[in-house]
């Protein structure tokens, strides 16, 4: 009888974790979703999901071969060590050692927007693509920068943050400390404080996107938004020169009233250049697990196996 | 007898080349300097300056297994052709290809400010550093940014257009046809037409910047500039976190007055993380054709001897 190699794969993040047990040729045989209790410890609730994980592989008779676990924060991607992830109130978590430990499997661990920026290079909007920019646009706002086919790490592991680019100088104030960020403006917190203070309206951001066309305020909210975001990627563009720039994240519900004004907006910022195109990031919220997966498979001598995957594969799955 | 290889290395600039015939164990026994005429054939000239900067080492009895020669602008580095230069007006040139059968030599091309970045990870300010920026002052500004040991060259050869990222919405003009751009505050082109503005003098920057310190005017402009190139550097520390950031070019004349205030302001312009090492460059303007001298002797099979270079060697000869 022949086994099936499979991973465990999960995507941490600050308020729920989505996880999946993906095998060797693409397809998520299970996929879950817990909620992330900040008044617990979250790494023993992630080796918890592992062996649940590993559980329900095994009665599927698979083999699994390895983890793979991204988590937002600063990475330091050589020793599996999350420097410092704000939302998880993490510091100096030795990751990667503490989840072999607990489950007794190979984990890899990874940066949950570079792990994004992987799974779409694999798979989706930047398939194909050696430099291109991923933008995730979420409650903040983060990056991932792929050149010459590599993602930049830097030197902690914190390159990427694209959210606190200092875009206005005296700037409205950020949770960060600084003033004028890119995600005081373009973000989902941004968008949905700056519409309150206008409006006297307090509302999420999706619902400030879902009026837009009929509440001047929501407009002008959002023009701001779209007018400091295209000046950010005017900025990505001319330091890195990507193929392509990939928008993720809650924003791109908004389709053509993001597309559209960022487009414009990054044309008119450049001079001697012509802009990149701008996509959408095809994986969507299931980029992170997919990424973790390919990252599994990659650790596990497996590499070969991911020029096989589809998306309709990895994404046929009922997702919850 | 033995035969000892040689390279000849040049860089292009818009107002002057420098040229040298650089030896294995990293010792030049020419080195030249020549004004650049817009008013001639450009690549004819480079030709004519490897052709007598070839005829000088068969002189001397060394072995020439190559020609490295670098540029600003554009680059494709793949070909070898030059798609833009503005100040050699240049649009489209196959420099390798038309070097290579001017001179019946091996000829490697490369961008002049990523060049000097390998010339100064090499020997200078950022020895054995894998993630670095250095920002290049002079006229305008330029980066090469370096993630991971490799220099970033983007899709089109473009990228480090650190210059020309908007700082200020709804500055003053760029040469560019935007406004706000970095340089058009912390260059020193900007440096001169601003304080020309200011106190009505025309005054070269060299000569603003000696005048710090004992010239209103000259400490405000220079003040402004600071505070721009500190926010750039917040920028390019944020997107790409690196380990050192090297300043070059003719600002660095201006020593403490340069280093001070930005190391201050890239501090004060970071938030949760602590602000990357600022030191000058320590190959001046003589990095450009050393690190076209490693390129040519790289791709000649002798990569092995760059790390036998010294700083003391290459630089103890009379520089012109």
């Amino acid at each position: 009888m022949t086994t099936t190699p499979a991973v465990l794969a999960i995507d941490v993040g600050g308020t729920s974790m989505k996880g999946a047990v993906v095998t060797r040729d693409g397809r998520p045989v299970v996929v879950e979703r817990w909620p992330t209790d900040p008044a617990t410890d979250t790494v023993a609730a992630i080796a918890g999901h592992l062996r649940s994980l590993a559980a329900a592989a095994r009665d599927q008779h698979l083999d699994v071969v390895g983890a793979g676990v991204v988590t937002p924060g600063m990475l330091d991607e050589a020793s599996g060590t999350v420097v410092y992830a704000s939302n998880l109130d993490w510091r100096d978590v030795p990751l990667r050692a503490l989840l072999a430990e607990a489950t007794g499997l190979p984990v890899v661990t990874g940066h949950d927007v570079r792990t994004a920026g992987l799974a779409e290079q694999l798979l989706g909007a930047a398939r194909g693509v050696e430099d291109f920019v991923l933008v995730t646009i979420g409650t903040g706002v983060a990056a991932a920068l792929v050149t010459d086919g590599r993602p930049v790490t830097g030197d902690g592991g914190a390159a990427g943050e694209l959210g606190h680019i200092p875009m206005v100088p005296g700037g409205e104030a950020c949770t960060c400390g600084q003033s004028g960020c890119l995600e005081v403006y373009a973000s989902g917190a941004g968008l949905a404080r700056r519409y309150a203070a206008l409006s006297g309206v307090s509302l999420p951001a999706e619902d400030v996107v879902a009026r837009l066309g009929r509440d001047a305020d929501a407009d002008r909210v959002w023009a701001e938004a779209m007018q400091v975001l295209a000046q950010g990627l005017v900025t990505a563009t001319l330091l890195l020169d990507p193929t392509t720039i990939v928008l993720g994240g809650g924003f791109t519900a908004a389709g053509d009233a993001l597309l559209e004004p960022v487009r414009a907006g990054l044309a008119a910022g450049l001079a001697w250049r012509s802009a990149p195109p701008v996509r959408v990031a095809e994986l969507g919220s299931e980029a992170g697990w997919i990424g973790a997966a390919a990252l599994a498979f990659r650790s596990a001598g497996h590499a070969d196996a991911l020029g096989t995957w589809t998306p309709h594969a990895l994404l046929g799955a009922p997702i919850p």
